[in-house]
């Protein structure tokens, strides 16, 4: 009775996995921000841009005095100035006056707009104004890219070359980050051989230590391969507690027989402090998922295909990564979107499906092509594009339905 | 006449990036080649599983013999061995008989099934088959994931997650790629000053070199901040002329007035052999951008707003650093989707125009709602998630059509 309690939804598992505690704060210089995430809300100190700035090259004006100007007829302004790139103007601007001013140039005291020289002519030290402008026209008002106490960016969010931008606009320098978690990757099985080395006959490649190194690479998190390990449970319990001082998530992978995964749950249970979360998970694929806490740690079970594990990794594993250095809300997750679906696809109520879904484009949109193959083979993934998420409350999707889609890494 | 000879589509530009030259070739190891594109196609050198697996535990058996069988009118077949994990079976399977297999255990000579241990009845040394299974049920076969001599991975695609895995699963080491261009970032202005620096009043800090060096880093390239030059065209000619010995591709960005934009034209024409590509683009925003050959490499002269260079850098420097690294077909674009926009967007026949949008859900699909504010200001495009593409060819789009949308990174 107690397996079948500990079954788990996916949304289930993502509410535990929030509960985890996020890692230590790092500063971090914003050359070294990018794809990481904000520990906090970051205010700004100041206005962007920090005075008033013409957007053309062109005149300084009051734009009250070129209401009604135009060719034929237009208002004439004595020309006092020519505002120096910058440069505070070093007077302000009078009735009846004009000042010279180029792009990105300071607006002078007494000015609210900037005429574009194409609309003006110049004669002797008069400028004739052929059009009219409004208030603020060509000009970017003092802080109206970001104000003072504006909030930049919020916790949780990613650093993106925009926001950095905007960072350095105002004069921050250095950011509160959070840690990189590091994430173990235990391979097991007597019939694996590290994939440099040429397997016998019964032998083969171990896939998961680099797919999942590569993987969580693309989470922000740091990979800790820690070899193959046999089906053995005193072997296991060493690796796993060796895991455990190194990193904050161990993924122990490749277990597929009943007897490994008899394995790794004993070796769970004998881990001071341990907690099994979740032993079996709705999912296709990905039933045969384990997760246990250790103390603040994560230990996953991944399912023993190489292919189910990389996905559950993206489902679920990857979500935890992000969560640890303090991403909050959709940034947890794979970019999502939505498509049409191809083809019927069904699926069982209780359990959520993915799929590996090639995605291509018409006059309608965006469609998701679902590639069938054998859950095992990895090929078929590693084509596609996006997983259509069917989700756990629907007895599946009809053709041309919109279903949504993680676009994978 | 000759300026509007060189004022180029996107279509065209794309057309002339991609013929630069792309980067020498370098072998990596496969943990260093994620986000890095195949040199060429690699073919498997041999197959993937190396030999027919079970993918269940159970009896290997012959599956012909199972044919019929249920409870209460089993199959009895005689179990003749197990087969140990990690090596080959060191016998064949004979008529009457099965032998125990686990879940990625090698099938023995004359099996080509295997029932599950659910369907199964052990009586002493005989199974007794409560179900029949198909030819090759529950079973990988050799070669069926890859096939020695199939392609894994075609010239110009990104390696992934699970390409790694498949490289690693035939025993595939390291790959060749193209080495990372390095892209140098003039920021010009006699306004500017370096971000960790106080502006005086008339001053504002540089932020193109932290945005762009960031967007630099995304697409894989290597960024070579080079600091502020002032508006002059003897420093900016020095300064671009030092970078071509560093760098592949140029970036002067900032010149935001009449005269830095003379100056970029004037210095790219005294450059020993520069060639003047684009001069004016048909996109907004964008129009003011520069592109010219120098050599074997590149040089643009970036539009003067902060954003506006940005989305340049998104639209076609991205592409130009993706291409070097050896990138083909989608892999120069950031990754895209299709999306109904929230209301009305006119846009001029005859030029492409990307508009920030904020994307949402709901039972329809994706949507894209513009986020309005001014070309100059860098926050709209902060809190943007995509940027909508209205293709040349249109006057504009009506509320509820599908647009296509680059994703932002």
């Amino acid at each position: 009775m107690e397996f079948f309690f500990r079954v788990k939804t996916v949304a289930e598992v993502l509410d535990i996995i929030s509960s985890f505690p996020p890692l230590p704060e790092e500063e971090v210089d914003l050359s070294e921000a990018l794809g990481r995430f904000a520990a906090g809300n970051i205010l700004s100190p100041e206005d962007l841009p920090p005075f008033s700035r013409s957007t053309m090259d062109g005149y300084a004006v009051r734009a009250e005095e070129t209401f009604g100007a135009r060719e034929g007829e237009p208002t004439v302004l004595k020309v006092v100035g020519e505002i120096p790139m910058g440069q505070a103007p070093d007077f302000s601007l009078g009735p009846g006056e004009a000042a010279r001013i180029a792009t990105g140039g300071m607006l002078p005291q007494g000015a609210n707009a900037v005429v574009m020289v194409e609309h003006t002519e110049t004669i002797g030290d008069l400028v004739e104004i052929l059009r009219p402008v409004a208030p603020g026209e060509n000009v970017l008002r003092k802080g109206e890219d970001i104000s003072q106490e504006d909030i930049i960016i919020k916790g949780g969010t990613r650093f993106t070359p925009a926001l950095l931008g905007l960072l350095a606009g105002v004069g921050i320098g250095r950011v509160q980050v959070r840690q990189r978690p590091r994430v173990a990757i235990i391979s097991t099985g007597d019939e694996l051989v590290p994939s440099q080395e040429r397997p016998a006959p019964g032998q083969i490649r171990d896939i998961n230590t680099i797919s999942l190194s590569a993987a969580i690479m693309e989470a922000g998190g740091l990979a800790l391969p820690m070899g193959i390990v046999p089906d053995d449970e005193e072997a296991l319990f060493k690796a796993v507690s060796l895991a455990l001082e190194e990193a904050e998530v161990v993924l122990i992978s490749g277990g597929s027989s009943v007897g490994t995964r008899d394995y790794t749950l004993k070796v769970i249970e004998r881990l001071p402090g341990s907690e099994l979360l979740c032993h079996g998970l709705a999912v296709r694929p990905g039933k045969p998922t384990i997760l246990a806490r250790v103390g603040h740690k994560a230990v996953f079970g991944l399912p023993g295909q190489v292919t189910s594990a990389l996905l559950v990794f993206y489902i679920l594993v990857r979500p935890l990564v992000c969560h640890l250095q303090g991403a909050q809300g959709k940034e947890l997750f794979l970019p999502r979107t939505w498509a049409r679906v191809s083809r019927n696809l069904a699926s069982a109520m209780g359990r959520e499906d993915y799929i590996r879904a090639h995605l291509s484009f018409n006059e309608d949109g965006l469609w998701a092509e679902p590639i069938f193959g054998r859950s095992g083979l990895l090929s078929p993934l590693a084509r596609a594009q996006g997983l259509i998420r069917i989700p756990q409350n629907s007895e599946g999707v009809y053709q041309g339905e919109m279903v949504e889609i993680f676009l994978l890494p």
